[in-house]
C-alpha cells in the first residue's frame, strides 16, 4: 500500500518546457497577461462576472448556501474575505459558501467544452484570493481567464467519457480551474504551479448522481475552496506529483475512459474558450432553453399569441426525456425541468426568470391549458443543444424554427448580450443604488485598482437586500 | 447539464429498512452500542488509538503537517479542538492537520479489506467532533468502531477494482468512514445518516499516483476533514442522494469496475473488521515487513547473528520490485523502500523504528556489507503479504521461514501486541511523564468521562516535546 513515486522533471536540453498537459497548462496560465487578452475576451469575462454576481447574490438566500454559512462562519467572527450575505470569513470559507451560492439557482453560465459551469467554481476562488492579496481588477480578470481556459482545456482532454461516467465536471475540472486562477494571483513559480495542479487533481470530486440535492451547488463551492487551498499550499512549498493530470493513474486516466491529453494542449487563444460561454436567460434546465428561445422568436417574428396556438411540437434529443420532461409539474422547481411547462410560459408571458417559477403558476389554468397543447417528441440523432420547434395555429398555419444553443455571441452581438445580462442582473438583485453601483463597477472592473472596491459594493448590496432597500423585483 | 434526480426512499411494507448498502451501513452504524462490542474488539480499538497517537504526535513535526497547520491556523488563534502540536483550532482544521500528521510517517495501521489505512482518516475526525460534543471515552470508542466497520465494508464492496484503478482507498473510503464515526457521535437521525454518507461520497477523492509527495498524508487529513463536514452538514439538514454508494453513477459505480455492494452488507460483528487490523512495527514500507519479521524470527529461534550470514534470499510477489526494491538506498527515506537494506537492519541490529532510518546508516559499511548479501527473487503467484525467507550460513546451514503479514493477533496474542505497541509509542513519543500519562489514559479510554481528558494529555505531550522534556528516544 506504499509506493515511492519520484515526481518527474521533464525538460528538453534547451531548458524549454517539454512536458505534458500539466506543464503546458501551467506554462500557458502562468505566462498569461492582461495586455494579451483581446477586447471581446475581456468583455465576455466581465459578462461572466456580472452574471455570476447576480445569480450568486440571489442564491446566497437559498438553504444550501445558508446552511454552509452557518456551519463555517461563527456569528460575529470576521475575516479578510467577503461573503455574499455581507458577512466575512477566511478565503477557503468564502470560496465554499459563495461557490455554493453561485450554483444554488442553477442559473449560471455554461461552456460545452467542459460539459459544465465554468464560472461557478472559479470566480468565488479568485475573488477570495484577490481580496487576500489585494489584486487589481486587471489581475482578477487575467486570473479568471487563465482559470477558465485551463478548466476548458482539461475538459477537452477528458471528454466525453468523464461526464458520461458520472463525474460532475463543474466540480472536478472546476477544482483545477480554481487552482489555476488562484495560482495566477499568487504568482507561483514554475514548480509551484505544477504542485498546485497536483494538489487540486487529487482533491477533485463530485458526482452527477447527487443532482437534485444540495450537494450539486456544494460541488462548485468545494471546487472553489479546494482550488484556493491547492494554490496557497503550493505557495508554501507543499508538494505533489508534477504531472498530475496525465501521469499513469493520474487525474485523467482515473476519471475518464476517453483521455486525450493532446486535445487540451492548445495555446491560450487557439481558441479562447471564454468566447464560447453561454448564459442562461431562463431560470430553468439548460436543455429547455432551445425550445423556449424558439418560441420567443416565433412570437417576435410571427406575432404568435397564446390564443393562436392549437398545438406545439418539440423535437428533442431522446436523453431529454429523463432530464427535463416532467409532463405535469406540481411545483415551481419541477416546472424548471418541464419542457411542456416552460414552453407554455414562453408563449403566454415570455417570462422565465427566477421569480416566474412559483408554486402557484403550475396550477394556473391559463398555463396548464397551453401546457397540454405541447407534445415532446424524442428524435434520435438530434444534438442535445438543439430543438426543432413547430407550432400549428388555429387559423391553419404551421410555424417552425430550430434553435441551436451552442451558438455563443459573435463579436457584434456582445452589446445585445450585455443588455440581456444587465436585465437579468436587475431581476435577481434589484435596482437599488447599491445594485446599480455594483453593476457599473463590474462592467469597468479592469479600471479598478483593487478587488476590494468590488467586494465592498457586493457587501453593500447584501446589506441593502437584508434591509430590503430596492430588493429584487 | 442539469438533472432532477429525486432521492429514493426504499422501504418494505412493514416499515423495516430494505434499502441497499448505504441504508444497511447507516442502520448498522447508527445502532451500534459500546455494550455490544466484544472485549477483544475494544482492546484492539484502543490499540489503534495508541498506535495512531504515537505516529501522529511524531508526524506532526513533518513538513506536510507543519505546512498545513501554518496555512489553516492563524498564530495565536484558538478553537475548540486540539492539534497535535499543542495549538487549537476548529474541528475541520484539526481533522485536516492531525489527519495529515498521522499518515506523514507512513507508519500507521493497515487493514487488507480496505486496502488501506483505517485509523488515519477516521480517528482525527472522531477526536475533533468528540471534543466538540464532549463525548465520553465509550462514545469515542463506539464511534471509532462504527467508522472502522463502515469503511471496511465499503472496501469489501469496491475491491479489488477501486485500488487497482488508482484510487487511494485510505482517502476515498476513509471519507465515508470518518463521516460514519462523526455521525455516530452527533447521533444523527435515520435520514441524516444517509445524507451524511451522500455528502461524504461526493466529496471523496485521492489518487495513488500522488504517493511519494506530501499529498499522500494529506489524503488522510482531507478525508477526516470532509467526513467531519459531511456529518455536521447533515445534522443541519443539508441533503444528498440517500443511496449514494450504490445508486447508478454513485460512488461505487463511478469508482470501481468491480462493484459488489452485497459484499459490504454483512452485519457488524460478522466479522468485526477491527480485529483484522495490522500494525506496523517497522518504520518502512508495509511490503518489507514479512521479510523483516522472518529474519527476526530466525535470529530468535536459531540464534542467527550477522557474522553467520553468507547469503539471504527473499522470495516476493513480483509487484514488490516496483514498490520497495531500491537496491542501494542513498537516504533513510529510500531505505524504507529497500527490501535488501531493511533485511540487513533486521539481521544486524533488529532496530527498524523511525529513528533507525537515518541518512548516515545507509553509508555504514556494517549495513552495506550485509545488504549486498541479500538477493530479492520475484516469484509469480506469491501473495503480496507473504515472503519466503532463506538464509545460508557460513557454516553451511540453510535456515528458512515464511511469514504471512495477513495474520492479525489472535485473542491470546493481544497482550503481546500491546507490549509491542507500548514500546513503539515510547520510541516515537518518549518516556516523559506526559507521554506516560497519555499512554495510560489511552489504555483505559473506556473509563474516561470526556474525550477532553485525553486531548488535554495530548496537548501536554506536545508542549513537553516542544520543551524537549522526555523527548523521543
Amino acid at each position: 500500500m506504499d509506493t515511492l513515486a519520484a515526481p518527474e522533471d521533464v525538460r528538453s536540453a534547451t531548458g524549454v518546457a517539454a512536458g505534458g498537459l500539466t506543464r503546458h497548462l501551467a506554462d500557458a496560465a502562468r505566462a498569461s497577461r492582461f495586455e494579451d487578452l483581446p477586447g471581446p475576451v475581456v468583455r465576455v469575462a466581465k459578462h461572466c462576472m456580472l452574471d455570476w454576481l447576480g445569480v450568486a447574490l440571489a442564491g446566497a438566500r437559498e438553504p444550501a448556501a445558508r446552511l454552509l454559512r452557518d456551519e463555517l462562519v461563527e456569528p460575529g467572527s470576521s475575516g479578510p474575505c467577503t461573503l455574499l450575505d455581507g458577512s466575512t470569513g477566511g478565503a477557503r470559507e468564502a470560496a465554499l459558501v459563495n461557490g455554493t451560492a453561485g450554483h444554488a439557482l442553477d442559473f449560471d453560465d455554461v461552456v460545452w467544452v467542459m460539459t459544465g459551469h465554468p464560472t461557478a467554481p472559479l470566480l468565488p476562488a479568485v475573488l477570495a484570493v484577490g481580496e487576500l492579496v489585494d489584486a487589481s481588477g486587471r489581475d482578477l480578470l487575467t486570473a479568471f481567464v487563465a482559470g477558465f481556459e485551463t478548466e476548458s482545456r482539461i475538459g477537452a482532454a477528458v471528454a466525453p467519457g468523464h461526464y458520461d461516467a458520472g463525474f460532475h465536471a463543474t466540480a472536478t475540472l472546476g477544482t483545477l480551474g480554481a487552482a489555476a486562477g488562484c495560482a495566477r494571483l499568487l504568482d507561483l513559480d514554475e514548480d509551484q504551479w505544477q504542485h498546485a495542479f497536483g494538489i487540486a487533481a487529487t482533491s477533485a470530486a463530485g458526482l452527477k448522481s447527487m443532482f437534485g440535492s444540495m450537494c450539486k451547488p456544494m460541488h462548485a463551492g468545494n471546487a472553489a475552496s479546494q482550488g484556493v487551498l491547492a494554490a496557497r499550499l503550493a505557495a508554501r512549498g507543499f508538494t505533489a506529483a508534477t504531472d498530475a493530470i496525465e501521469r499513469p493513474q493520474g487525474f485523467g486516466p482515473t476519471h475518464t475512459a476517453t483521455f486525450h491529453p493532446e486535445a487540451g494542449q492548445t495555446p491560450f487563444g487557439d481558441p479562447w474558450y471564454v468566447r464560447e460561454v453561454l448564459f442562461k436567460f431562463h431560470a430553468a434546465c439548460f436543455l429547455t432553453h432551445s425550445a423556449i428561445e424558439g418560441l420567443l422568436r416565433l412570437k417576435e417574428a410571427e406575432g404568435l399569441a397564446a390564443d393562436d396556438v392549437d398545438a406545439v411540437l418539440l423535437r428533442v434529443e431522446p436523453g431529454h426525456l429523463a432530464v427535463c420532461n416532467i409532463p405535469e409539474p406540481r411545483s415551481g422547481l419541477e416546472a424548471k425541468f418541464s419542457l411542456r411547462f416552460t414552453a407554455a410560459m414562453a408563449v403566454l408571458t415570455g417570462r422565465t426568470d427566477e421569480a416566474a417559477f412559483t408554486d402557484d403558476v403550475v396550477r394556473d389554468p391559463r398555463f396548464t391549458t397551453l401546457r397540454d397543447r405541447v407534445t415532446v417528441v424524442p428524435e434520435p440523432g438530434r444534438p442535445a443543444h438543439e430543438t426543432d420547434v413547430q407550432v400549428r395555429t388555429r387559423d391553419g398555419r404551421t410555424l417552425r424554427t430550430r434553435v441551436d444553443m451552442q451558438q455563443w455571441a459573435a463579436d457584434d452581438e456582445i452589446d445585445a448580450q450585455e443588455r440581456r445580462l444587465v436585465a437579468k442582473f436587475r431581476s435577481l438583485v434589484g435596482t437599488g443604488d447599491a445594485a446599480e453601483r455594483l453593476l457599473e463597477a463590474v462592467l469597468r472592473v479592469d479600471e479598478l485598482s483593487s478587488v476590494r472596491e468590488l467586494t465592498r459594493l457586493v457587501a453593500d448590496v447584501a446589506r441593502a437586500a437584508n434591509g430590503a432597500e430596492g430588493g429584487p423585483a
